[in-house]
Order: C-alpha cells, then sequence, then structure tokens
C-alpha cells in the first residue's frame, strides 16, 4: 500500500463500468444491451447530421467550453417549466447546475455537505448504487435501511429511527429515486409525507432520471422547499448516455455552492451543443417514450403468467423482476445461473441481490428477452 | 446560508472561467484570445471531418461510454514511451488514468490522500491556481510558500521547513508544474534534488501540461520513485481545450486508486475518441510547436527591448510579463490598468498579482500583441 494514500481506501470497490458498445472493438454489440437503462435508439439520422456539423462549423476543438452553460441552462428550465407547468413561477437558469451525468452532480452535492465528518447519507437498499459509492470515495458514512418486499416502499420506520439515532455524524442527506432503480416504483404518498417531515438541515435529493417515462416530478414543490434537490440526466429518454449530461434544480442559493464546487469546464463543448440540440427537437426525441410504455406494459403482462416469476409495476423503462419463493425445488435455479444463462444466449440484464432488472428495448429485444428468459428457465430447471 | 452546507464553503470563492468562444453567441472571437494557454489551431480540416465521421458513424449517442479507457490508455502508453524513450521499460495501460481534464485527476488526487483531515497540501505561488481551488472545496488546508523573485525558483528553505513544521494535518502533497504557469520556468536543479528528497509518504504531483512545448519530463524517473506522479493533458499543444481530456502516468498501484475514486463514466465517447485521433495524428498536430516556440522567442527578443517591460525565458507557450520598477512614475502606469488597455484594444492576457501571462498565439496575433503592449504602456502613461 502507498503510504499517502487514505487507508481506507484499500479495502473499497469500485463501481464497475459494462462493458460498452463505444470502442473500436464492438464486442458488446451483438448482445441485446438491456443492463444499464439506456434508450435503444440512437439520435435520428438529421440530428447526428446537425451535431457533426456543429462540430466541423462552430466548435473550435482547440477552446476551453463554455464554462457558464448559460445557454443550456436557460433552455434546461423552459423544458422544466413546460412539463410541469410552472408558468406561474417559472424556474430560471439560477435553478440550474450542469454536470458531467448526475454523477458529478451526486459526488458536489457530497462534497458540498457532508465533509469533513459534517454529516452521513442514508439510502434506502435496494437503490441506485452510486450514491453509496461516491459517499465512501470521500469518506462519508452510509446508513442503510431496507424495503417493504412488496412494494418497495422505503422502511420509513427504520428510517424515522435512523435520522433520530444517527450521530458522529449525523444523517446531513437522504437520497432518493423517483421512481427507484432497480425497482422502479415512484415514491408513494407515505414516502412524501415523511420527506415533507424532514428538518431544513437535512438535504433531500430526489433523482428524476426516468422521469419523462414516469411524468411523475416533485419540481412544483422546491419553491417551498430549499432543502429539495432534484437531478435528471439527459442519458435516459434523451439518449445522449455517450455525452455525459446531467443537471440539477434547486433553489437558488444551493445551486451557487454547487457551481462552485464544480470543476469549471466540466462540460465538453461537443456535449454543450448535444444537450441543446436534444432540448431543441424535444418533442421528436421523446415521442419514443409512448412507445417504450407500451412495450414495458406488454412485457409485464406477458411476464406475469410465468409461474416461476415475480414482475412488478413500473413507473420507468425498466423491470423488476424476482422469482417467486417456492416455485422451483431445482438447485440451479437462481438468479445468477438465470443471468447467466441469459447473457450465453445474447442478453445483458442486471443482476442484483433479489432481482433482475431489465431495460425495455426495442420490440424486438423485448420480444427476445422473453423467449430467452423462458428458455433460460427452463435450463436452470432441467 | 442553507443550514445544510459545509459552513467553511460559504467564504470561498470559485475559479471563474474565461468566457468561451464555444457558445452560440461568440462574443469572444473578436478578441485575440492569449488568456488561456490554448493552442491557436484548431484540428486541421481532414482530422475535424474523421471527428464527424466517426462522431455519425460509429459512435452511438444513446450507449454509455467505453468506461475502462483501455484503447486510449495504451495509445497515450505508447506516445510517452517514444517520447520519452523508455523502450527498455516500457510504460503500459496500467500506469496511466485519463480523466475530466487534469482538474479531475487533481481532485482525485486529492480526494486518495489528503480527506478526512489526514493531510495538507503545499504549493509555491504563483502557480496554476486550481490546486488551491480544490483543495478548498474538499475542506483541505493549503500551504503556500512564495519563489525566488528573479528565476522564479521555489523558496526551498521555506518548503523545507513547511513540510518540517506543519502538523495538523502534515503535508502530504507537493503540487509543482514543470514548467511552471505563470511563470514559464522549468524545474531547477536545486527544486529537483528538494523533490527527490521527499520522503515516501509524500506524494509528489508533477503537472507537465506543457510537456510538448518544453520537451522537459520526469517520466524516466517514475519507476524509481513511486510517490511521483505526472500530470500531462490534450487541452494545449494537442488542440482539444474543448473536448477535457487529462492523464496521469503513476506507479500501477496509485493508477488503481484513482481508478477506484474518478467517476466512472467521466469522458464521453466523443471526447475519448478526439483523443485517440489527435494521438494517432501527433506527427501534424505537433509540428505547429516549432513554429510557437519561434513566435515565443521572438516575441522575448522585442519585448526584452522595451524599457518598461521585464520578460522572462520560458520553456513553454506562453510568456510572463513584469513592469520594470521604477520604470515609470505616472500613476496609472499598473498592471490592472495594462490589461484593461490591452482588453480595449481586443487582445485578452491573463492578469496576475505581480505580472501578466500571455498566450504565444497566430502570429499576426503576436505582432499585435507587441503593438497592443506599447500603445497601452503609452496611454498609461501619458
Amino acid at each position: 500500500m502507498l503510504p499517502f494514500i487514505r487507508s481506507d481506501l484499500a479495502q473499497f470497490t469500485a463501481y464497475k463500468p459494462h462493458p460498452s458498445s463505444n470502442t473500436a472493438e464492438p464486442v458488446a454489440t451483438q448482445f441485446d444491451r438491456l443492463d444499464t437503462n439506456e434508450s435503444p435508439y440512437d439520435l435520428p439520422l438529421e440530428l447526428k447530421e446537425k451535431l457533426a456539423w456543429t462540430y466541423q462549423q462552430v466548435i473550435e476543438t482547440n477552446r476551453y467550453p463554455d464554462g457558464g452553460h448559460e445557454l443550456l441552462k436557460d433552455a434546461i428550465a423552459e423544458y422544466i417549466n413546460e412539463s410541469a407547468n410552472l408558468a406561474s413561477s417559472p424556474l430560471t437558469a439560477a435553478n440550474i447546475s450542469v454536470g458531467n451525468g448526475s454523477d458529478e452532480l451526486i459526488r458536489s452535492l457530497l462534497i458540498a455537505t457532508c465533509l469533513g465528518g459534517e454529516g452521513s447519507i442514508l439510502v434506502a437498499n435496494p437503490t441506485f448504487s452510486m450514491y453509496g459509492i461516491l459517499a465512501q470515495t470521500l469518506g462519508i458514512k452510509v446508513v442503510t435501511v431496507g424495503r417493504n418486499e412488496t412494494n418497495f416502499e422505503i422502511d420509513l420506520t427504520a428510517a424515522q429511527t435512523a435520522i433520530t439515532q444517527t450521530q458522529n455524524p449525523p444523517i446531513r442527506v437522504v437520497f432518493v429515486v423517483h421512481p427507484n432503480s432497480p425497482t422502479a416504483n415512484p415514491l408513494t404518498a407515505a414516502e412524501l409525507v415523511w420527506l415533507r417531515s424532514l428538518p431544513e438541515e437535512i438535504l433531500v435529493v430526489i433523482d428524476e432520471a426516468y422521469f419523462e417515462f414516469s411524468q411523475n416530478t416533485l419540481v412544483d414543490e422546491l419553491a417551498q422547499r430549499p432543502n429539495w434537490i432534484i437531478l435528471r440526466t439527459f442519458s435516459k429518454a434523451f439518449r445522449l448516455a455517450a455525452l455525459r449530461v446531467g443537471y440539477c434544480i434547486a433553489h437558488p442559493e444551493a445551486i451557487a455552492i454547487l457551481e462552485k464546487v464544480r470543476l469549471p469546464y466540466n462540460l465538453p463543448s461537443f456535449s454543450l451543443a448535444a444537450a441543446l440540440v436534444a432540448l431543441q427537437n424535444r418533442q421528436l426525441l421523446l415521442s419514443s417514450v409512448t412507445q417504450t410504455l407500451n412495450e414495458r406494459d406488454r412485457l409485464i403482462a406477458i411476464l406475469a403468467q410465468h409461474p416461476a416469476l415475480q414482475v412488478s409495476d413500473s413507473a420507468a423503462n425498466f423491470l423488476y423482476v424476482r422469482l417467486k419463493p417456492n416455485s422451483s425445488t431445482a438447485k440451479n435455479f437462481t438468479l445468477q445461473n438465470l443471468h447467466q444463462q441469459l447473457s450465453n444466449s445474447g442478453t445483458l440484464v442486471r443482476l442484483l441481490s433479489e432481482g433482475l432488472r431489465i431495460t425495455i428495448g426495442t420490440p424486438a429485444e423485448n420480444s427476445r428477452t422473453w423467449e430467452r428468459l423462458q428458455a433460460a428457465i427452463a435450463n436452470c430447471e432441467s
């Protein structure tokens, strides 16, 4: 161990990026890639052409990017106001900060709140793993509670107890996803009551990465709640995962702090241009959401008929599938084996400790998901 | 003040990005932009076309980037081996980590070493301001020493005293730039002796952002010094400032820690592709370095003749210019006024507390720098 490295980092395990198709060795393209909740569709050709033209004609590769992001923040504010009907008290660029994916914003939020032993964070598992991983890299304590096994509601009794009893340091940030990943459920009424009851010294981060699929948003409550912050991303419904653009909606004072903490040139010019083009063409890009929702409901209906599978409702572009208890006595009938069989047959999905998370792809991919899942279960049971 | 924000962040002033030309409102393009040490040249048309083609034909915008960076790391290792004649004990991808500019790598290094009260950092001012700024955002103490007023060598007595006497926490990282910004001098023999004398629990970060101009590198000492880390960037001689790619060369154990700490998808697919294309075409891109060095020497020779200016030698693509003491009694003869006059006449340079940092641009820009500087001095003195 190198003696200048923090001793607590040695044991730490990082997030493992999945094998990408965006390399010069396209190993992964032979797979149905349904493991990272991406959109199955690239930008339409006309937008790719427009962006290629923008790169050639407008962007000077040798010059640093715009570090102020004002044009993009204006466009984001307009989109939020439109989609949340906030015409009476509209948001402005002062309510927006833009990051290198939501990941950078999560890290900045942790830096701004919890460093120096000032706070711990609370998450309810299973949930998006990056909150805990990024907290650990910063030496921030992660307090975890569980969820109801049926509807995946946060164990609110345990959560409230954690808030009350955690000391040295106290809980300073609560992270929730709305709808949650991997379980695909939106926040329940009881969860919302509890989040609203949290005192103003606890930051509530509501990750709405899947807003365009769920249409559930808490953005209209932000004006009343300066301790709530909403995260969004261009990586899912807007199809820009390759270019890494996320954003945060919050009280201008919180935004001012995030702008201080972020890297001054955190977004490449090409990513800024792409996010702007995506917003300008949002009707076109978001028109595929309806198909995704229809495909999701079709797949849920089919999977629900399988005697070995327990599939839950979803407010997002993915499904959470568990094995029915006691549905099979075959010793090979495990999530791990099912995941491996699916991968062997060409469908990549995300393996979690208690279920599989399956992204909704193209209609053809979804049909293959069903065929391969049936075959995989049959294999596991034989 | 929001009660969930760390109290020490309120006073903190962030790095102010300069106004960029890479926006849809090209206000800045009417200026000679000589304030950020960028290359004055965009990529050649053929490479811009190739990258535009790569975006349209190869990159899937909807898919997350390659989070492993293996192809780029291999290409970087090859470039380093070639440029430092390391054929006998070549570096490999295991010696490389890639970041969203050097900025992300600096932050990761600070996180990996000093957080949790484990360390302070040492810098010798004037130097690149981001080391101190990023440390402050993380609540890390910054110890500063000065430099010799003539040759800008670090005050090594003060530095050694700081190492010996700083407690709570001790100095864990020393940052140097080679050559330094803004003063343009490479590390001296005495500085190197001192850096080699530092104990293994102190990390030495050598920022070689301007290596392609200076040809000074310490990469051949890395194998003997596991506590040394070298930073490089594609933002200067490689002309990719818009796309944000920096890299770090170090012992594989240190690299493994940086890979754990970094954001898993820290680089957009387009930036990865551009860095790879830049390396594949390095002879073409770096062919402009000779002209820059010739222009630099021409400008130094001219400026040295001005009775009011004190211009220093430079091992980089910029000059550091001070006012000769007692050369003028005019009360308007100040750096601030000179900087403002230059800006008014269309040349942007960087104002520092004791001098101006002037980037070498195109021959026409450099000639204007000289004309405008003469006129500005005359104005200040009148």
